[in-house]
């Protein structure tokens, strides 16, 4: 069986849109189940202001109780918005950083207060230093296929700033359908130009359920040769855009849909619905992934 | 832009599987406005023994409100399990029946307490009587690729029901994931068994979202030349099997994807998300379709 590679972003993208903070000890305790369930591939945290985003407050405190442990059996990952945030994450032992940027002015603007071209000129000094460093640097592109304030975006500005990331030194490409709204042929129209210059075995997909289309547009991935997809266990965080609505595609949706079509995932179902249910307690709210609700009232 | 026939099960399948058991008044609201956001076929009700199923209890109550007002501009249709519910559903001025079997034996046996052959039987008086009469006869094939009871169902098996189903004088065969555990790949295999002999045009797909697969298997299917689909709007009704998971899938999922990859469907999604609020104030418990809850919070 042909395995997937599942980055589990629970840790990061999921608790940072969540309501609720968690204590560090709880976080670790979350990293932990989710290690035992299987999940090679974790985004950890966040080097980012503590005013800006109070829920990635303790990204060294929960790097120095997660990477002694867990960190050479699996690969953590962690977001550094700029060279600080790089210096303090390899101070912290990962091996690994991510930086991002969108394909849309106004998003990169609105979220980062940069242009799309000020936020390369950001990353260089990051790529630079972690190539001297030896450390892997993963490049997250949001808004790919359409921006909450400039709506549709062509696949060829995506492929743009794909390229340039690759130039600049990524390993791979996390393409960002950061609102949810997207559907299989508007996934299908954006790969097919991205994978006339770039290898898929370059690409991830990240997507959000906001609308429901996520594992329909996954299939969609998987069929052009995408082996790599983010998820957050349980559908962990939320939409900033719709109040309510879902974000991350679930970890549990995604695990058995692969399992189901014949790919390998490496995680453990009902052991990752513990560590979900294990969450629903400490964040006080329902977690809505299908397949974890199934699951869950089933047994 | 080709049209999709959408079959609006809320007011059947969806509010047979809920709690709560709205008043007929309560019923002729939820259709009246389904009418005014462009439903053009509603499954209104079923003809069963009121103290099995007593949310579908006031069937004739129902059809007497609803038929005059609507039944010239809407296609309407109820199911009948026996000659008595065909008798009662005629007399109520209903022009289009359906009956309903399984794949499975345990299934068939559990749910009508019969083999699938003597189903078979108990159907033809319906058939006879109906083509007689001049009414039209759907034919709904439950677990047509799992069974709770059996698990796996081969696709064989489902072809030779649906066949029957249509020899017997059905003019629609409508395929039910009626346990919503199905990925792609095994509508992709039970559909090319059965296209091979039955013409795409007599085929309705029915899914359930219970692990949230229904729309990448209606991706599927629509690929493969289904234009048929059931739906229930918000996602009302649920799983039997799965306490609080999900039911079919939700009208406006569907309708959200359906439109966004260039189908025409007739209904006003904004106008559903409305339909859907009321009945969420009805039922006094959250909807969980994702596009509704995406909707109702942005607007």
């Amino acid at each position: 069986m042909e395995t997937i590679k599942i980055t589990e972003v629970g840790p990061r993208d999921g608790l940072q849109n969540e309501k609720t903070i968690l204590s560090t000890q709880d976080k670790f305790e979350f990293v932990t189940r989710l290690v035992e369930s299987g999940a090679k591939h974790i985004e950890l945290t966040s080097f980012v202001r503590k005013d800006r985003i109070p829920q990635m407050g303790d990204a060294s405190e929960l790097a120095a109780m997660v990477l002694p442990k867990f960190g050479s059996q699996v690969h953590f990952s962690c977001l550094t918005p700029n060279p600080k945030g790089y210096e303090a994450a390899l101070a912290s032992g990962f091996k690994e950083v991510a930086v991002f940027t969108a394909t849309s002015e106004s998003f990169t603007k609105k979220n980062i207060n940069m242009t799309v071209l000020e936020s390369f000129s950001s990353f260089q000094p990051i790529f630079d230093n972690a190539n001297r460093d030896g450390i892997k640097v993963r490049g997250y592109i949001s808004t790919v296929v359409s921006c909450p304030y400039e709506g549709k975006i062509e696949p060829s500005k995506t492929l743009e700033v794909a390229e340039r990331l690759l130039e600049a030194g990524a390993y791979e490409i996390s393409l960002g359908e950061t609102i949810g709204v997207a559907v299989p042929t508007e996934i299908e129209a954006l790969l097919e130009v991205i994978l006339k210059k770039i290898p898929s075995s370059l690409i991830n997909c990240h997507f959000h359920d906001t609308y429901g289309m996520a594992i329909a547009n996954i299939k969609q991935a998987l069929t052009m040769g995408i082996r790599s997809f983010d998820s957050s266990a349980g559908g962990l965080g939320g939409c900033p855009y719709a109040k309510g609505a879902a974000g991350n595609v679930a970890t549990e949706d995604l695990v058995y849909f692969l399992t189901k079509e014949g790919y390998e995932t490496g995680i453990n179902l009902d052991s990752l619905v513990k560590v979900s249910q294990l969450m629903e307690t400490k964040l006080n709210r329902y977690l809505n992934s299908r397949t974890y609700i199934a699951k869950k009232n089933v047994g």
